[in-house]
């Protein structure tokens, strides 16, 4: 990064969540402005204005993140600035602030900030403010995404190389929260489904999932349709049946094949059904994904055809994948993982044609919004806000995926 | 297969157990011989005694198993006349017999038996007796082994087709212990470790095992040996201290690398002790191969280097695998399984190969013989005598492997 920094101070609380629209060219304030002033978030001088919510030490968001007002100076060599339009906040990022993420951020005091601090965050679509004059591929106006993790997304505003960013060539039709949202869950199902199996594209093979609820697993359900596989799709039973057909219902609307709960697949009329439903097992069951682990993740892989691939990308239940040995032995059931931030770090390339294929399909109405939380983060937006939308996100059932949407400033 | 038999009984007890050298060229009691008569196999008309482990319903060996007496006629067409020189008690034969296999034999009367039976066994070296005019591979006093799983082994004698034979080309200076025990083990330990990872063949590369006392994880450490991996062998501690310094001696004799109990590899400990070994985790250990299961097969996957393969291949726990999803997803440790029976059916030139490879290394005395446990089938051996032989094999920690080998009649 190139981002060079003038004074800068953390904002703790609400009550120091302005920040000064300062003149000064080298040391300003950040607390200086009335509330009622706008901030513009970039000064006659060029430096723009930038709020992150950025943590020292791991622990519960509530307790360790803090707001840190900053100024970006102008966009130089290769750097481009950028305002942040929309932001998740997923699982993973809120792991990464527990410290239980195996990928950890690198902490410095690049923004100025009193300890060293890494900002939190992602995934995420911003618009390029200002590019310097050595940027090639982007200009001003254009939309992007992060190119790799722990570039650091809930933020109004960074500064970054263009190397780090990647394009979106096509923006026409799209909405930035559809953007946004790209990177993590609708890849994660569109590399697990179409990497794990050698498939016919026919319309006669199957993949069965839990969690099938989820982003992932609604990103699962539509590519799967689009590709013609036929999906049983596994959610956890409601105490409310009136809410669960509604659930089934929503998901055989976006393309789900069959759906059934934990309790269906669980019990003894299942076989018989899947049996019928794939034509006595002529339609093979090729691939599975696994969010749930536990007893209903050895269910589920009891029904995959031999030599399919269970793939696991998440753990809701806490609990172990029980493997029998025969399913590896005897049925050649293949298990393995996928890690999205991995996947993405590994290979930008293919990350760039999985998001221009995924956008495609969205622009032609193929592939629908997952249900969000929207958080809004204004330039006034108090800390707490944002703190309890990061917060609320760790019960993992939430009925839709919490996302900061940034005001402009 | 081709034979066709003429009169036949089932032998049921030690008091039936011997044939009759009968002479008429139809219809042959095998009752008639008195005990101290030698059997002649091939009598002057050109018919073959024969007698087999058979069963008719699957069950305990000792209750199931009889031994039937027949005659093969000569041998016509593309079919030979085989004599069994030896055939290994395997694991997967005892539980074959007892129905809980996956893989079923096919039951049927070719034998002249009263009921639909099967012939035990599935492993085993052969000398050619007699070829039909058709037989263009194979010439009397080759040796061979089956192509196929299923064929039954555990008989003095069998007319099969030549294409369900694989010829030893070179039997030089081999035993028929040593070719009579390569279809299985060797052949396990030599596909699990190659085909599992792309290996440098460097010799700062490592594979972990349990059971590695078992013959597939002594074939493992030779072939290791060989290739140039280094190994981290895992053994059941013995109470008798003596006993398991000895036997952890012996896999160091063959080229294990190190050999650690099951306690060993649970304790504290032992991540310091692999992090040296492995100097400090540079070197990768890139494949685990699991025939236990439960918590020692979990406590060796925790060592295996992101993105390594772990091959299971046995169950001798009868616990499932437990896997946290942190080894799958941010690992990314694939767990798959190896069925030594659907390879060598789907992969028969490939068998040959390895065959011929581990053979190649035998007779470098580059791979040790496996301890074995002999049980002599001669003519008149009792029925009992080779009911015991199997059934002893289920304990599956016997010392040895149990072998038929067979006397010349």
């Amino acid at each position: 990064m190139t981002t060079s920094l003038r004074c800068s101070q953390p904002l703790k609380a609400a009550s120091r969540s302005l920040f000064a629209q300062s003149r000064g060219p080298l040391c300003r304030s950040t607390l200086r402005r009335s509330s009622i002033d706008r901030p513009r978030a970039i000064s006659s001088y060029g430096y723009t204005q930038a709020k992150a919510l950025v943590y020292s030490k791991y622990g519960e968001p509530q307790d360790v993140l803090s707001i840190h007002g900053h100024s970006i100076s102008p966009a130089a060599g290769s750097s481009v600035v950028v305002r942040m339009l929309v932001a998740p906040i997923n699982p993973a990022d809120v792991n990464q602030i527990q410290g239980v993420y195996p990928s950890k951020p690198e902490m410095n005091t690049a923004l100025g900030t009193s300890e060293a601090a890494a900002v939190a965050g992602n995934e995420g679509v911003a618009e390029v403010v200002s590019t310097g004059s050595g940027v090639k591929t982007l200009s001003k106006g254009d939309w992007v995404i992060m190119k790799y993790t722990g570039q650091g997304t809930w933020r109004t505003h960074m500064a970054v190389d263009e190397s780090k960013l990647l394009k979106i060539d096509n923006k026409d039709g799209l909405t930035p929260l559809q953007v946004g949202t790209v990177s993590v869950n609708p890849c994660t199902a569109y590399r697990m489904l179409l990497d794990s199996a050698t498939w016919k594209f026919m319309g006669d093979e199957w993949f069965i999932q839990n969690g099938a609820n989820s982003g992932v697993g609604r990103a699962a359900i539509q590519l799967g349709k689009e590709w013609g596989f036929k999906s049983i799709n596994v959610i956890r039973g409601r105490e409310n049946k009136e809410e669960e057909q509604k659930l089934k219902q929503d998901l055989l609307d976006i393309g789900a094949t069959k759906v059934i709960t934990e309790e269906e697949l669980m019990s003894r009329e299942i076989r018989d059904q899947i049996k019928e439903w794939t034509h006595g097992g002529r339609e093979q069951i090729k691939v599975g994904l696994n969010c749930v682990g536990g007893k209903p993740a050895t269910a589920l892989a009891k029904f995959l055809s031999p030599g399919a691939t269970m793939v696991t990308y998440g753990a809701m239940s806490k609990q172990p994948l029980a493997l029998p040995a025969s399913l590896l032995i005897f049925k050649d059931i293949s298990f393995t993982g996928f890690w999205v931030s991995k996947w993405s770090d590994r290979h930008p390339d293919q990350k760039k044609q999985t998001v221009d294929d995924v956008l495609r399909l969205t622009r032609e109405k193929k592939f629908k919004d997952i249900p969000v939380q929207e958080c809004k983060w204004a330039w006034e937006t108090e800390v707490d806000t944002l703190k309890a939308a990061v917060q609320g996100t760790l019960g993992g059932f939430r009925p839709g995926k919490g996302v900061f949407v940034f005001e402009e400033t």
